[in-house]
């Protein structure tokens, strides 16, 4: 008789489903930074506003960001980075150090991540349980 | 008179430029996973040769794969990881952390990596220059 499975599945899919394209996540950066108007986004991402439009409604659909009044009763709306979406943020951290590092182009200056209090950069570990920093060596797969 | 300035970029404008489609991620993932052929990454991915020959060609340009005989003087090739392409790393995990944790999708069981040695998941941490484990607020963006 054939056991009842419930099929693993890959969350690394999951997260592409939702911010597999180059603007969604580039959407996410800029809400996280504080850019909540649309003018404000279209202007800082460079895109065209029917983009803007459909990748805004479709991270608003998947729980990303909330569309509010800018104040009680206006008419023009702001977004606003959900938990959901700031959670993004060791992916973000994780993509800015590995692009900074691993860049081939010279004499960039890249914008850093740094902690407030020292000024210093930031990074992402990959830690176990315990928060112990490991090595990729370490790593393997459960399905 | 104008100060000479070098203007600061986005690294994870950077990183998108090269892995900032669905598909480059996701091959990626299956070569750090060691699938190693075309026919098996294009079996595993379900994608179209022509779009898989694309990729591996665009990765292999961006130094993220290199293409090897299977064995000397055979014909058929295999992809490797470069260690740049090991250091995305930290990237794939965060987007499983987060992947899995925000899913809206019941009764889905998660593909986890785990620490080797205990069989327990791992996650990323933000972290200070110190190692020091960081709360998003404490963090800020030096252009």
């Amino acid at each position: 008789m054939k056991e009842q499975t419930i099929p693993t599945r890959c969350a690394i899919e999951e997260a592409l489903s939702i911010i597999g394209d180059r603007w969604s996540l580039l959407v996410v950066r800029d809400v996280l930074l504080g850019i909540d108007r649309f003018d404000s986004l279209q202007q800082s991402l460079n895109i065209s506003r029917n983009i803007l439009t459909q990748r805004l409604l479709s991270l608003e659909e998947a729980g990303l960001l909330s569309k509010t009044p800018i104040k009680p009763g206006a008419r023009r709306m702001c977004y606003r980075a959900t938990p959901k979406c700031m959670a993004l943020t060791p992916v973000l951290i994780a993509m800015i150090e590995w692009g900074a590092n691993w860049s081939d182009k010279e004499g960039v200056k890249w914008a850093r991540v740094i902690e407030k209090a020292t000024g210093n950069p930031v990074g992402v570990h990959i830690v176990n349980s315990d928060g112990m920093a490991l090595d990729i060596s370490s790593l393997s797969l459960k399905f």
